[in-house]
């Protein structure tokens, strides 16, 4: 039987790592001993919330936009996004001189919104009850002749977010494990193409909410699994109600196992973050965090990324100050 | 006339810099086009709340302790600090096998006490009203034996603060002036010498709280001044009544300038540091990021350094949710 042919290479994510360089920041790598005792083994943690618009988002952005001819990049690029696809977008665009349309729900948050369109990104605004945003933003691209820039679902945003797993094999050498969030899949793909690239045997892990395990429920069968509803998760950027098809085809053969949190367990992350780390983790961002609190098999120092650091200074109090949030879990 | 034979020289900060290859962490710098714009010139901040122990407090610590001999190690060292110096010489002392007592005020926050016993740090309380700190350090190191380690006024302790200024000019080659809190003065003190020996013409601009404006009023005498009080500032790492010593003999000759800012700058700042760069700045470690809202004269690039990010999330939220810090300066 021959090996499945898979929608990412390594070389790919090398290419992405050559388009970004002098363009992405190097983000650094932090440790604290308290994540180090919380986990039972030394912790590496990669953070993409200090990555430029906030998260990981645009190292894929700016690699789908350069992997452009010239005459898509006249025509310019529409995504949809209610957060950091958009905003990773717009500075691509403005970067790469390329107009930039994003459709974001009438009441995504204000900043955000700001962000990108202070970046020259057109707005274009869905309701998300009455409007189907996929067939808004298709509709747009045929007419305008846009070309579609997903937020998960193509190879050169994979390949774009596999180059923090590069970067992370390079400043913390001899990982044996990596977690990593998991909303469309695409940071996990990447990741795992990456870094079993570099270290065939280190386990990359996904990291879900617990009522928005889409991946998981998909691992566990082996097909794409579709949640009923929407998640109902703190964690906004990851829910998804089933895997996207591209990541899926990677993440199906090549995460190693894929482990669920609370919301309570994501706001304590986040808190460690802030307090351990002086770093703004967003929920969504401080998923693969939170899963240290679980505890794990292997040995061997663990490498996790913090994937974003969009939450607002009101949020951010409301989710440390809801006590909900504070009490021990049922199953600890 | 001569020129004053200083107590810290560029030497002595490339050999800090080499002592603490491999064990400080070359702190990110970052950028964000809102910074930019609030200042009316490009922006690079050095966040030295990501380095170990959450501020450059480490960079002296260590390299004060790689100074000693033989003996003074074995006999230990001893340091007066409510925050980020005891953390730093905590963790400094544990690298380098010495141990550490360090002085602390009995009604310090319990997580910098904590910080501190974690790392191995022998706790000695005073008590702010009945008891007179330098003196208990004092007898403590002739009991035992002890060297002190200031948390500014020692050549070794600037010269690895220095090393901020030298990875900055490395990293942002060009800066035109440099914004740095004044404290004590050693931050100041180290960042003059090693920047204006990488550059000449680079401008030094200290920022202290305008209640706590030793080094200011200073400057303007031209001799050590003495604040009436201990200042009232939500700046708690800069509430001295003058500068120390060593670090003065420095900034009278070398600071370009001094600016002061207000509480309601500074949470603002704080509010920009998290909002933005996505950094947990604490209120001594913003002051710099607090005096770009001012009108600033020289055109060009300029880079500010947040030199700490200790501050509780309770603390934190408090901070941005007393109102008289979002009213409008009456000077405004």
């Amino acid at each position: 039987m021959n090996a499945p042919v898979l929608p990412l290479t390594a070389a790919d994510v090398y290419d992405a790592q050559r388009r970004l360089r002098d363009v992405a920041a190097i983000t650094p790598t932090l440790s604290h001993p308290a994540l180090d005792q919380a986990a039972g083994r030394s912790v590496v943690v990669k953070v993409e919330a200090l990555q430029r618009t906030g998260s990981f988002k645009f190292r894929g952005a700016y690699n789908a936009l350069a992997a452009l001819d010239r005459a898509a990049r006249q025509l310019g690029v529409i995504g949809a996004s209610s957060g950091n696809h958009a905003q990773a977008l717009a500075l691509a665009g403005q970067l790469h001189g390329v107009p930039v349309t994003v459709v974001v729900p009438h009441d995504a948050p204000r900043s955000k919104i700001d962000g990108a369109r202070s970046l020259g990104a057109r707005i274009v605004t869905y309701h998300r009850e009455r409007d189907d945003r996929d067939q808004i933003t298709a509709a747009l691209a045929a007419d305008q002749g846009y070309t579609v820039v997903p937020s998960a679902n193509s190879p050169h945003v994979m390949a774009g977010a596999g180059t923090v797993a590069l970067e992370l094999a390079w400043q913390a050498p001899g990982l044996t494990a990596i977690l990593v969030p998991v909303g469309g899949g695409g940071l996990a793909a990447g990741t795992a193409v990456a870094a079993k690239h570099v270290n065939p045997r280190v386990r990359v892990i996904g990291v879900e909410p617990e009522t928005g395990a889409d991946t998981a429920a998909s691992l566990r069968t082996g097909a794409l699994a579709e949640l009923p509803s929407v998640p109902d998760t703190i964690a906004d950027g990851l829910r998804h109600t089933s895997p996207a098809p591209l990541p899926w085809e990677i993440n199906r053969v090549m995460l190693d196992d894929i482990v669920t949190v609370t919301d309570s367990q994501i706001v304590r992350a986040m808190a460690s973050a802030f307090q351990h780390l002086k770093v703004v983790a967003e929920p969504s961002g401080a998923v693969a965090l939170a899963a240290l609190e679980q505890p794990g098999p292997a040995p061997g120092p663990v490498g996790v990324v913090i994937s974003g650091g969009s939450v607002g200074i009101g949020s951010f109090h409301r989710f440390m100050t809801d006590p909900s949030h504070w009490r021990e879990p049922a199953d600890a």
